[in-house]
């Protein structure tokens, strides 16, 4: 039996727990899993809160070398998660080291970020004692970490976004304590990086609430961990529903909290008149690539497209429909994933005017997760014509919309909810064409692409993967990429304190040499 | 009868309407406004998401332009403020004018700020197409407009946080139509400068939709503005229970959005043992001018003082006691607020342990407004002993708390909920020895002051007005200077993006001349 992990201790109490299924053979994990306890949570919550004004006071390099640790320590154990994960994931080796590359590319880069320090946006108005009518004080402002963090596992993201992930590592960067919630689906894989972390706290002489990893179910003991008082805000990437559960919750609270949560997109990809014959094929490839990446599992699939009508749609259709049949069924995550991805197609199917272009024939498998991909076309008067149409089904399944007039997509946008992502396909000509439908199409997503299809978001400073509700719950933030801290600050401003009092980045001398703004 | 301002038209529905009341007098006023219908509410709506793409894209320095043009023009009418906003508000003509100099300051900085440009937060990270083991693409990303904002007059800010104050102004800044709700309580005062800003989208050719604003009740006309869906985000200045009531219609609707309300604090303040005798008639006077300017009626209004015990303390009470008996009655903003004052006065002065120290007794005068100072006393264990003490009772009133050890008041801020300020008054040495204490302080407030008082808020670049639940809805936004814009914004990334489709901030030569992260 494996137990949470609370700040340097485990849980204890085994009256409940669970195993790990293996979605390509239906094998259960041979270790079991208890659930944390109410008390464990509490426990969790208390170190977290006494290490928060520790950590809020953590020099920069001392927090870059803490992220570098963890990402070294994962690195260590990049065999262990090949086996776990591999187990638990179905997911293919290579995807795992990859998994794991980028997950401590991740932490290194926040690493690099708080070792430079200028993220904090430090400003400065220095003071104007003979200002009339009235003296000007000295005013000194920075970003500083809002408390402990609750992050709740991706169940499509067993490494990057799960306990040392994106949502973790920017939390720690910005100096807060943080509190995992493990997916149920992925819980060794879960432990092994949880004592990756663990190792890193320690060997950093970081304080014990630094991290806590608790295994526990989401409608139940997660309610809890985003009630706690002592929790400030909320990580998560996971299903519509899921998110907005969470995102009203602490809504409820008597001290409201943010709700960062990652939730759900279709991605639209418009393919514009300009787009040349000679480009179709390439086209098609492309998107039948990013269409099936990762078995149709990345938030950044792209869902639906939109082509002109004629006989270029109709050889993209067809064309599109030949590549799809070539790739093999293969599982789903787990058996949740597979069952909404079958009945989101049935519900698509049996909407009025949608075509089933190819719809693969696939035995569940051995572990009940198998799916194909799956083709779709539909009229763009039939798409306006049903509000549901435009809901995500989350796995390797295309929309086509074929369109005569650029004008009708305008309606289209109009109706679309917020996005991650757009992809724009075509000539620069087709950008100046559509200038309305590119600006309203800015209002609506977090990320514009132009001959590039949305999956493999690179993770860098200038990267945005957010979008407007319900992409996310907070379309002002994304959760991948630099500006990622921003999610776990707020500002505080110091006035008329002495400089020995001021946190360093605002210290007279800037001894810390960061970019500041001063006046 | 005059009507809500509906872009460049007025609202024609006469059904149902009201007038101001003089809170010195008890006059009404001789003009009635209409309460807008939810008709005109509707096309305000539509007006200002038609105007919201073009907002969208209009450059920095026609936007600071257009900024600069309604303060010339709220300027030019300074004299018809004085006359309406001293009959409406019972504010002396001195104020009058000088927050109409902070409402045009605040214009102007915005302006400088958004011609300058560097705010967007401009990121580019170059192309590399010979990355191995993939090409990493040109990503682009940059701060850009939210959308629709609502905006609530603030009954304390006629001006500087009213039609074209601090909400109006960064919301505008950011590139957002703004919809002001005025208050009741100053409609005429509204007026004159809805019709300078009307005056100035005109004069600057921006849309009709830049601007709208409505006559009606907020728990009606209010409630409707914050659920339309056009509306994308809610600045709001007043109560803890509008700002809640807001706060909880915004997170219920389909698509829940930002409100940015900024509601209570009793920005408590530490004297410490360190501060000096002969300091000490300093701090009362500071302490009297600073907790009865505007009559109390300012956020950042010091309502909690603690201090130590024994011979200084008893000082301290009996000198500000004697200091505030010479302050004359002054009638509150309007006969509401004056209610609510008295009423926590009561509530007060009725819990077990508190001590009515001096309380003026005061008839309501011909206005039914007026009130007077209050001085109140408990000790720290009858301090902790009750919850609801430190719950805020706005207006000229203090409740001096005497302490025997700094240790007792880490108790203190355990259970303080988050406030805008706090200030800290002794020498350096006591900000170290009591560091656990003003690191606890830190993350409970907005802005930390040491030797001074809260009130007088300075507009600039380092300011945070702002503060963790329930100072604010959102505790980490800041209402007041420069960081105000950042409410209104949302990061949006271009990838692949031709350089004839970037907006000018992210064009690879940098037209703008900005500053910009490169990598």
């Amino acid at each position: 039996m494996d137990f949470s992990i609370i700040g340097f201790a485990r849980g204890e109490d085994h009256s409940s727990s669970f195993q790990a299924i293996n979605p390509v053979t239906g094998e259960a994990s041979m270790q079991s899993y208890a659930h944390a306890t109410l008390s464990e949570l509490e426990t969790a919550c208390s170190l977290a809160k006494k290490a928060s004004t520790i950590l809020a006071n953590m020099p920069g390099v001392r927090k870059a070398d803490f992220l570098e640790c963890v990402a070294d320590r994962i690195d260590a154990r990049v065999e262990d998660l090949v086996k776990v994960m591999t187990f638990e994931s179905g997911l293919p080796e290579a995807r795992v080291r990859a998994e794991a590359g980028r997950t401590c590319g991740q932490l290194r880069m926040f690493a690099g970020m708080v070792r430079k320090g200028d993220w904090v946006q430090a400003r400065i108005d220095q003071a104007q004692p003979d200002r009339k009518p009235l003296p000007k004080p000295d005013l000194r402002s920075m970003l500083r970490p809002i408390g402990p963090v609750a992050v709740f596992c991706a169940s499509n993201f067993p490494l990057a976004y799960s306990v040392a992930g994106g949502d973790s590592a920017s939390a720690w960067a910005a100096g807060c304590p943080v509190i995992v919630k493990a997916h149920h689906a992925h819980p060794g894989t879960a432990l092994v990086v949880a004592e990756a972390v663990v190792e890193a706290v320690k060997s950093c002489g970081f304080p014990e609430g630094t991290f806590s990893m608790l295994y526990g179910d989401g409608r139940k003991l997660g309610k809890e961990l985003v009630m706690h008082p002592f929790i400030k805000a909320v990580g998560f990437t996971g299903s519509r529903a899921g998110g907005r559960a969470l995102f009203d919750l602490a809504s409820s609270r008597v001290e409201p909290i943010a709700v960062f949560a990652e939730m759900s997109s279709v991605n639209p990809v418009f393919v514009l008149p300009g787009l040349m014959e000679d480009k179709l094929t390439g086209f098609v490839s492309g998107l039948a690539g990013s269409a099936t990446l990762g078995n149709g599992q990345f938030c950044t699939n792209p869902g639906i497209v939109f082509h002109p009508d004629g006989p270029l749609g109709d050889r993209l259709l067809s064309e599109y429909v030949d590549r799809l049949k070539d790739i093999p069924p293969c599982p789903m995550l787990h058996a949740g994933i597979r069952e909404a991805y079958v009945n989101g197609l049935d519900r698509l199917s049996s909407i009025e005017g949608v075509k089933v272009a190819y719809r693969a024939v696939v035995p569940s498998g051995s572990g009940g997760c198998d799916v194909g991909p799956c083709v779709l076309s539909v009229s763009l008067a039939d798409f306006l014509a049903s509000k549901k149409i435009s809901d995500e089904v989350f796995g390797p399944s295309t929309l086509l919309v074929s369109y005569s007039s650029t004008d009708q997509l305008l309606e289209v946008v109009q109706g679309l909810e917020g996005q991650l992502t757009t992809s724009l396909f075509g000539e620069v000509a087709d950008l100046k064409a559509n200038a309305d439908l590119v600006a309203l199409l800015e209002a609506t997503v977090g990320r514009m692409l132009f001959n590039q299809f949305p999956t493999g978001v690179e993770v860098c400073g200038a990267i945005v993967h957010g979008g407007p509700y319900p992409a996310t719950t907070d379309g002002q933030s994304t959760s991948v990429g630099e500006r990622a801290i921003y999610r776990f600050v707020r500002p505080v401003c110091f006035q008329g304190f002495p400089e020995e009092a001021l946190p360093d980045e605002l210290k007279e001398g800037n001894p810390l040499g960061i970019k500041r703004m001063d006046a």
